[in-house]
This record gives structure tokens, C-alpha cells and sequence, in this order.
């Protein structure tokens, strides 16, 4: 018997917030009081507990009060070794990877060094509600091992691979195309598939890779075609100059990766500030995904990226949202939330017309809003589906993963509770209106404080001290 | 005997690190073991403790390790009764105002509610390690009274006044210009350098001022020139074309306040977003600052502060920073800067040539990019000169007042102390390079957390629980 049930108020989305403007309460589930029963980490009941509670009387149920419960959070682009150099004062991309990333990358290497950054990797993911990642790791295969192994003990869905890189970086920092394919291809036969691991081919960044290296990429994936590619696309003007001048054949900083046969379903590019209008709309109709990171894009002045121009429905993208942690300086969705509707913000001002009139588009700038559902949605079923793992996680439909959040909209910084009382009443939402307002709080004036516990699998993870 | 000590690593600045490109160092005072002697919220003494400390032998001595104690943080712009509203999801300015703000702010004139909210704005600022601001209450003149005196029960310094509309508003929201001059008159009366209460003529906004009352205020500041103006400027782009159809004889925002001979020393326009250089260059020949408000310029989709341009040397403007808080999601300076480190990164991303050749411009890209010191320097000692308050507070120099911020490097999210352990040898900086570091881990790593306690005056007014 290994049946077991969570009663509290739950929100979770059943479809794209965005295909709903001025109703965007029709993609979103709630339940003042809902039940969620779990069998041996799988949903196998979701619902109102009006409706569904008399059909598991007598089941172990956990009772949460005052709390909103949502899908744990998906990060689909991550960096493992930088989560001791998050936040160091730098420069832009290129020189900050020189001087502060690839010194404490290279530490990796060492076992037990690799052991200790991944434990606090993973706890400070958990404290931060992140149940899903998608994340690079360094060159040194031992990095990724320590990854997949704490994965599998922690029991969370983990999409990685070792990160290839072979130019542009120290000499002791590289690895070869011939010791990645070997190394990559004992790991996938090792981890790929097994419990929760998934395995994805990971060239660092074109800017990294020479053409040798991402042939290798590409016949990696022609092997296996099961595998997931994550790179980085389109981050800071002077890396996309230098892909491009070693890829004079290409126009664009996609067509790199199109030559090589990467770009599709399951393949995502980290970033995509600079993207063209043109490399979005083949990005959606390959079916691949970008990552939108926007603590990273802010903390290393990489630029804004244009959330609604790829959330345009003539070519709609997949979204990831990621910390890309270290090059973003927090480690929380929430934050990365924050700052995502910033960005949004700050797109607007030149799109209502009032600074440039040929600029205007205003339905554009509606897009670029980031709603508490949009918001929610794209860090919990929509970063899941634009990952291709909305079969195992992203919402509380029966037969997926029960990893969920346990959201207190009390908890941050001082201001907060005073500001929550204002949205709603005591013993919290009773409506999906009420439910977004305290959302929205907690990704505007709070922060992982928010999260209370985050539950894995069905089972507990983390509860906060 | 009302002498006492506190001995502890501290940290001050002694200039502006802007004028020390390079060379940063050459305005900070650090002492790794430094001894403060305060005799009744005075400073009396400061310095190293093996310099000074035999000179205080038996003085009653608070020993703090393990902590870098600056001086109190200035909030240069912040809104008292947008204390419960702060971070509601909204729009861009004007809107936002209508729907979000003046029915928040219109409670405070109900003297209940506006001493409870008075009670939240001071609890949360001492958390926040705010000392002094500059702060926008409400159109009823109860609000500014119970601000005043809730910073006397405190013994904190404020600057404040009567924050005056009389159009573009709700008729219930409006202070006719008569009423306003009475009202203000009196309070000048019995507030102003009462303690360590300062009194500011504070026109709310160009747009929300009629001619007369900007007259009113003209007025005001001819019969009492001692007193501080306080206002905004050029926040958002159509605000600014509200005002110049309301004042089509002026060319630019500024022109406007110089036509009512508001600008000067004293005067603080808030936001400044969209300043030309021609405005940056009277403001600075005038003596006048401007209050640099990432957090805000970000929530709101204002735009970016010039911030390279406004402290180019040929003009350089006086700066303080601020919250903005409720247009600015958070109270923490300390996140203030975290924001302001992202804007001039992001104004960078166009000024290193790599997008238009033409807009290269690395001086100004340099100036943009907020190290630690010059941060910190912003948030005390440079808002205090900005808000020509510098002989009060600002930094240890003896004769002033001892307000001071106890900074644990290791609180804040959880993420932190790993990586706070990487900078920092166990006892805590023992030079001013590894402070630096902290302090930047602190402002973009950490929040409000690291303020472990705030003290006014020499006495301790919070401690983290």
C-alpha cells in the first residue's frame, strides 16, 4: 500500500495562458480545496475534494492549510559547476566565462570537489522549488556522473550531458571531439532513461565548438535519436559575431546549428536575445525550444529579449524560462519571474508608440506582459512541454509525477504579508482571480521565501527551517 | 556619561569612487578592526582600533564579528503610503496610478490607517537597513504629520512634506493650491529641523500640478529657502509629452520646474529616465539631483537611467538612489542595487560598438557598470551629498550622526554562503579587495537578509530575529 493524498487549495494550468488573452482563467485549474493522490509517486487522482474525496476515504492524507500548491518548478537552463561563482562581478559573456567561470569549472574535475558543488546544487534548487532541470555540467565527465547519481538518490527528473567544449576556452578546460563522443556514448548507455535521468548532447556554445566537435554533435544524435540537444543561441551581439565569422556559409546563428542537424524537437537553445524574426519562425516550425533567462540577460547586460515576439501565435515558440545560474545571480524561479516581467516591461516602452510611432504594436506589447499565469504556467507545464517531458511532469493530470510546491504568500521579505492581506481574505484564495493576485505577489515582492516545502515523487523534499 | 563604542570591521567612503576610475580604493575607508565612540548619537571618534582604542579604554563597547558594519542606507525616493500596494501588478505609470495607487493612498487620510501604515513603512525600512530618506506621503496632511512623528519616536532623519495634486487625479485625491500652501505652512511650522525632521515642497508630478500650484510651490520655496523640493522628472515617455502639452513655452521637463524656479540645491527629481544631456547639464550646473530608481525604471517598463552619461565628469549630476517602493517592488537598497547593476549592464549591451559602430562609447560603458564601492557609495555617503545632507549623515567622519548597517554576508538566500566562502577568508575581510567582493555577493546575491541589525544614533533600532 503505497497510496497516499495532499488535500489543500491547488492551481495548475491546462493550457497556454497565452492562447487565452483578456481569459486567460480558462488555462488554469484551481481548487479551493483539492485532493491529489498519489501512488507510489504517480497522480492517480486530481480533483475537488467535494467531488473526488468520498472515493479515498481512508487513504494517508497529508492536510495543508493556508498554502497554494502548484507544479514544482521546471529550470531549463542551468549551470551545475558555477553554483559557487553565481553573481560574480564581471563583464559580458566572453570575458566573465575567461576570468570567473571556466577557473571554477575546471574544480569539477576533482571528484570530490564535483560531489560537494552538486549536493548544494540540489539543495539549493529544492529551496527554491525546482523539481525539473535541464543543466549543462562542465567537460569533465566525472561532473555529469555526480549529477545523474544525485538525480537518481534525490529521485528528480534531471535532463544533462557533458558540456563539450573544445576552442575558445583554456587549454585545460577543453575536451576532444574523439574522448567526448567515447565519453558521452558510455553515459548515455549508463544514465539515459534510467529512473528519471534523461540524456542530452551539449555542446556548450557554437562560439565553443569546432565544425569537428559538432559533427560529432550530430552523429551522436543520429545514433541516438531519442537524446535531447541543449546549447546556448543568440546571447550577446559580439558572441554572435564571432559564430558567425566562423561560419561564413551562414546568415544566421540558427542556420549554424541547422547545418548540423540539430535543430527540432527536443533541441534547445539557451537565451535567444538577438534572434531574428525569421530564426523564430523556424524555431517554431521545427518544433525545438529557447530558453528565456532573464536574471542572466540583466546581471551580464546581454539584452532583452522580445517574450512577445516569440509568443507571437504566427510562430509561436516553445519557452523554457531558466536561472541560467551563475550567468543569472539567483537561483530561484520566482526571481527569475521578477525579472522576466521586467523585461517584458521594459520591451513595452518602446512598443506603445510613444517614443518611436512606426514602433507601435500593441498587441505585441500585451504579449510581452507577464501575467501571474503566464508566469506560473511557463516555469510548470510550459517549460515542460517545450521540453518534451509533459508526459512526466508540468501539471497534476492523472499519471504524471506528483513533484509539486507549497507556496506561502506570507513569507519574504518584510513588505509582504501586509501586502497579501490586501488581496485576499483569510484562509486564502477562494477564487482563481484571488489565487493570481497572490502569485503575482510572491514573484514581484517575494522570493524563494515563498516556498514552504517541495515535495518530490509524492514525498516531502524539502521544508523550510 | 552617555559615551559608548561599537568595535567591528567597518566600511565608509571618504569620496566618490567615480572620480577614481581604476583606482577605486583611493575613496574607501576600511578598517578590518575599527572602533566607532558615539557620545549621545554622535560620532566622537573612528578608526583603526589599534590607532584609537587606548584613547576609549573603559568606554561601555559592543564587540560585532563576523559582520562589515556601513554606514545607514539613504532612500533618496520613496512613497509612504504605497507601503501595501507595492509591486501590484499593473501597467506603465499613468494607468497604473488610477488603478492601483491613489485609492491606496487616499485611505491615509484616515489618521488610523495612516498610523498603521506609517508603523509597516518604518518596520520595513530599519529591516531594510534604511536610515534617512526623502519621502512622498499622500495629499492629506495627516499622512505627513504621522510621518514626522512616528521618525521622532524613532529619532530618524526624514525628509518629507505634504505631497501635493491638483489635476489628472480623482477629485477626492486633489489638494486645491490654497489649501495645500495653508496646510504646508503650518507643518513647515512645527516640523521643519525639529529634530532630525526635514521639510520638502512636494509637488507631486508635473502632470498632476495646475500652474497655480506650481506657483504655490514657488512661493513656498521664495519664503522659505532653506527648505528641500522634491518631485519627478522624465519618468516615462508619456508622462513627459503630458507635461510639455501643459507647458508648451517649455522645450524640455526641466524647463518646466526652472520656469517656477524650483531647480537648484535641495531640488531631487525623481526617475530622470529620459533626461537630454542639455538637461543633464543644467541639473548638474545647478547643483540640483536626481534619484536613480532601477527597480521601478524595471516594474514599471520606464526605460533605462543613463546612469554612464549622468555621472560623466564634464556634468556630473548629483545622484541618489531609491526604492521608488511601491513603483519599486522592494524596499531593500540593497536590491536597488541589484537593479541598477543590471541597468547599466543593459545600457552597455549598445555602447560597446558591437550593434551600432557608431554608439560605441567605453567611457560611458565604463561609468555604467556599478562595482561595489561605487554602489555602496550611492546608497550612504552619495545620497547624502546629493540630498546636500551630508553634514549629517553619510559616512563616520566624527560630528555625525551614527546611523550604521551590520552586514552578515552569509544570510540571504541559500546559495549565498558557498559562495560568500569563496571570497572571503573565516574571520572576514582583511583587505578592502575582499570587502568589495562581499559587498557585491551582498547586493547581487543577497537582499535584505544581510542586514543582521540597523542602529540610529548609536542605539540598535533592529536586529533580525
Amino acid at each position: 500500500m503505497t497510496i497516499s493524498a495532499v488535500r489543500g487549495t491547488f492551481l495548475d494550468f491546462v493550457d497556454d495562458p497565452w492562447k487565452h488573452v483578456g481569459d486567460e482563467q480558462a488555462a488554469v485549474r484551481f481548487f479551493a480545496d483539492g485532493l491529489l493522490v498519489v501512488d507510489d509517486g504517480i497522480i492517480v487522482d486530481f480533483g475537488a475534494y467535494d467531488e473526488i474525496g468520498s472515493r479515498h476515504e481512508g487513504v494517508d492524507t497529508t492536510v495543508i492549510t493556508d498554502r497554494i500548491i502548484v507544479p514544482g518548478f521546471v529550470d531549463g537552463h542551468i549551470h551545475l559547476p558555477q553554483t559557487r561563482v553565481l553573481g560574480a562581478y564581471g563583464e559580458q559573456l566572453l570575458p566573465w566565462l575567461q576570468k570567473s567561470v571556466f577557473p571554477e569549472e575546471r574544480k569539477y574535475a576533482d571528484r570530490e570537489y564535483a560531489q560537494e558543488g552538486t549536493r548544494h546544487f540540489f539543495d539549493n534548487l529544492l529551496a527554491s522549488g525546482t523539481t525539473t532541470f535541464q543543466a549543462f555540467t562542465s567537460s569533465a565527465p566525472v561532473c555529469t556522473e555526480e549529477l545523474f547519481e544525485e538525480a537518481s538518490r534525490r529521485n528528480m527528473r534531471a535532463i544533462a550531458g557533458i558540456t563539450a567544449i573544445d576552442q575558445n576556452a583554456p587549454d585545460w578546460f577543453t575536451i576532444s571531439p574523439q574522448d567526448y563522443y567515447a565519453a558521452a556514448t558510455e553515459q548515455i548507455e549508463r544514465y539515459h532513461r534510467k529512473g528519471r535521468n534523461l540524456y542530452a548532447i551539449t555542446p556548450r556554445f557554437a562560439f565553443g565548438a569546432t565544425t569537428e566537435l559538432l559533427e560529432t554533435c550530430q552523429r551522436l544524435k543520429q545514433e541516438n535519436p531519442d537524446l535531447w540537444v541543449h546549447t546556448h543561441i543568440s546571447e550577446n551581439p559580439a558572441e554572435i559575431r564571432g559564430v558567425l565569422d566562423l561560419h561564413p556559409d551562414c546568415t544566421d546563428y540558427l542556420g549554424m546549428y541547422e547545418k548540423f542537424g540539430l535543430v527540432g524537437p527536443k533541441f534547445t537553445g539557451g537565451h535567444g536575445v538577438w534572434l531574428s524574426d525569421d530564426e523564430f519562425r523556424r524555431i517554431s516550425e521545427s518544433g525545438a525550444a529557447v530558453t528565456f533567462c532573464p536574471c542572466s540577460n540583466l546581471f551580464l547586460g546581454s539584452g532583452l529579449f522580445r517574450l512577445g515576439k516569440a509568443t507571437d501565435p504566427e510562430h509561436r515558440v516553445r519557452l523554457t524560462f531558466g536561472t541560467d545560474m551563475g550567468g543569472g545571480n539567483r537561483f530561484s524561479m520566482i526571481n527569475v519571474l521578477e525579472d522576466a516581467y521586467k523585461v517584458g516591461m521594459l520591451n513595452n516602452c518602446m512598443l506603445d508608440g510613444s517614443l518611436i510611432p512606426s514602433q507601435q504594436n500593441l498587441a505585441e506589447s500585451e504579449r510581452n506582459k507577464l501575467s501571474p499565469f503566464r508566469g506560473f504556467w511557463s516555469i510548470t507545464q510550459g517549460g515542460a512541454e517545450a521540453l518534451y517531458i509533459d508526459e512526466f511532469v508540468g501539471n497534476f493530470d492523472i499519471g504524471k509525477e506528483a513533484d509539486f510546491v507549497v507556496l506561502d504568500w506570507t513569507a519574504g521579505p518584510p513588505a509582504v504579508a501586509w501586502h497579501a492581506s490586501l488581496l485576499a481574505e483569510q484562509g486564502g484564495p477562494q477564487t482563481v482571480e484571488q489565487a493570481g493576485e497572490l502569485l503575482f505577489s510572491i514573484m514581484m515582492v517575494s522570493d524563494e521565501r515563498a516556498v514552504d516545502e517541495t515535495w518530490v515523487m509524492g514525498r516531502r523534499a524539502y521544508r523550510k527551517a
